[in-house]
């Protein structure tokens, strides 16, 4: 028999309506003859509600990291136990269960806890006797304080995708309310199209470079662990998009260009007059990460050899960058470089695609797109299957949808009337 | 060092500002030196908005007993920790316990769990560590299904009394929007008076014909376990009312009386010409009791020798009513009786004493009471320290006060004129 996991979404189970709707679909999924484990998120906001009021009781809310994941938890305890009522007064046969009764066993880092082991064997032991099993997300369990731990932001997405790779799931279904992944944000080019597969690599280059709809840490386990996700809409029953892994599926003919995120998330530091010295570059970028900022693209010209010196430049979540600049400014004469400067009106554009290893001229085809239309870059940087360029932010969907355009990625026009008319 | 365990209930945690003050007040207890347990329930209206939710979910809510206490637990588990957060931010160190990692072990029985056992281990290693610890109330944890429990509506009373008897507590606080036991409702009878100390006997009574102040579970299990109970208002700082064990406290000067509980929550039914021979009685009561109708009291008239039959009168709740008619009606034949009668406008007044047992003459003063009220009396039933009688609902208030007044339970003028005008 085979065995689904399917992951449904706060938006997916906002209110009692969607959990009725969720749980019929997960009754016929049953009923065609799978195995199915369902991961769940809290209701709708119920998890920023749970924040808000953590704020009216503690301003500020200092590290209570503990007791904020006792708080946060109770959010799919709700969900979950409905989930389950839903199902089986439809016939189904559900059991819930905490992330410690499924044996999601963390690490004790509250807020953020990493998975150290998966044991299902109630899961397991509840699919034998037919059960439909549901299982709360984002929750987990440290076996050492006998403490509840929670994964962070998204942590649901992982948790479905853990419990797929322990159980040997034949699929993870991720469900959202989107369609699947597409080759570009549609609201920013409306011939995005829907990506029907794509590497794990490619997602997580795409999910990396700002793609929200998978939570890239739930991504990299799955590429670790080999899972196959469907990302789905939980409001149709159109198939989504495929997320696999070439090696254990077979190396398909791969597209040379998957698709183009896009971010206006991240600022731009610049440090001027550098020394060139050995080290330096070190003991910024530790200055950097000491002041908990989460460095993006790192650039360095090529030293002006006459003067001795060069400039660094990087890019960091814009709520990261007043702290990095502090601690920057505070280390000016320890280090020795002649300034700081800073831009947050910057955008970032990627293109990935697995093809693009085996095809020469995507990075010239890029820059000429972008220079025809007029486009100014600021930064360049690329991986294997990505290449990443910075704009000005007032630019940025204009370079998307010209190298959208130009890589052959726009649907075609009936496609997009359809959609456009809303019918 | 000394050890109190304290409860608060939903309404003296119901929203952000309820719970910053009453985390002031256990953090006060704190540091005048007492070791401290708390107990809670869940915010305010939470359990209900939870039920609600169920509604929505599975019209009619059918027994999804697990995962209605899986999800019912979720509002016990928000309030508990954000009093922790709340306590912590004011220099305390609380720590947070789930009924499970409390040690709170009970049967399998979902909705209505009966405690097994009290392993507080975790709970007393925190308090050697000097911390506050915050328990869930309401929720247990049975051992062999590894599942989740609830202790039925009103169990965070009796999850207290169970740690504080586990714990050798020096005295449990049943914290509410009440100042403590009353002689009887002050909405009836606004002379009513606080009382300072009730035995648990005497309580368990009052609670049994109608006090709604604490659960009877909890009074029954505190009696049980010799814990001294201290019932009050987590608004004021006054004393409320202790109830106590006369065995393990040394029997102090006892009142006379302590209380008049009144009910207007049952109906009378009364099973006319049933044959006077053995087994009858027994036979009737197995099919109420089937009917899942809880009986209170039962009077037999002394049979008529020359019928050979009897009048059978019982009292139940209101909403039990139609089931054991229509159980009754169905069993006539099979039984032999004549006809079955129904009153559901009755009212039930008791008298509650210890000092009774000593006393002649109460049941009398009571009856004469009455009578010279013109209030009609259609059952009386005795126990050792209580006398109930049952009026017709409409002269049950009056009855309360003519009997609290015969009792000289009534408060001194000024008292009165001072709540009465509001200041």
């Amino acid at each position: 028999m085979s065995l689904i996991v399917q992951k449904y979404g706060g938006s997916s189970v906002a209110d009692a309506e969607s959990i009725k709707r969720v749980a019929k679909r997960i009754v016929e999924t049953r009923r065609r003859g799978a195995d199915v484990v369902v991961v769940v998120s809290a209701m709708g906001d119920t998890t920023d509600e749970l924040l808000d009021l953590a704020h009216e009781v503690v301003p500020g809310l200092p590290a209570h990291g503990r007791e904020l994941d006792m708080l946060l938890t109770a959010g799919e305890r709700i969900s979950m136990a409905l989930l389950a009522m839903a199902i089986t007064s439809m016939g189904g046969e559900a059991l819930s269960l905490t992330g410690s009764q499924a044996g999601m066993l963390t690490d004790a880092t509250h807020g953020s806890a990493r998975i150290v082991s998966v044991t299902p064997g109630r899961v397991r032991a509840a699919l034998d006797e037919g059960r439909i099993v549901i299982v709360q997300g984002f929750a987990g369990f440290n076996k050492v304080t006998g403490d509840i731990t929670t994964l962070g932001r998204g942590g649901s997405d992982t948790s479905a995708v853990a419990l797929a790779a322990a159980l040997g799931a034949d699929v993870c279904e991720i469900y959202t309310d989107v369609d699947g992944v597409f080759t570009t944000d549609p609201r920013i080019v409306p011939r995005a199209r829907k990506v029907d597969r794509i590497t794990s690599e490619e997602m997580l280059e795409l999910a990396s470079a700002g793609a929200k709809v998978l939570h890239i840490r739930s991504v990299e386990y799955a590429r670790r662990h080999g899972v196959t996700l469907h990302v789905r809409s939980s409001f149709t029953n159109q198939e989504g998009t495929i997320v696999y892994d070439p090696e254990k599926e077979g190396t398909m003919e791969e597209a040379q260009i998957v698709g183009v995120a896009s971010d206006l998330g991240e600022a731009k530091i610049t440090i001027v007059g550098v020394p060139d010295v050995p080290g330096t570059a070190a003991r910024i970028f530790t200055i950097v990460a000491e002041a908990e900022a989460n460095v993006d693209m790192i650039v360095q010209n090529v030293s002006a050899a006459a003067t001795g010196r060069t400039d660094i430049t990087f890019t960091l979540p814009k709520e990261d960058a007043a702290r990095a600049l502090a601690a920057l400014e505070a280390a000016r004469e320890e280090v020795g470089f002649e300034q700081v400067l800073h831009d947050d009106q910057i955008g970032k554009l990627a293109l990935v695609g697995a093809g693009m290893r085996t095809n020469v001229g995507v990075s010239a085809k890029l820059f000429r797109a972008l220079s025809d239309a007029g486009i100014n870059l600021e930064l360049i940087s690329t991986s294997e299957i990505r290449i990443s360029v910075v704009t000005s932010a007032a630019q940025l969907h204009d370079a998307v949808r010209v190298v959208h355009s130009a890589f052959g990625l726009d649907a075609d026009t009936d496609a997009v009337v359809h959609a456009g008319t809303g019918r």
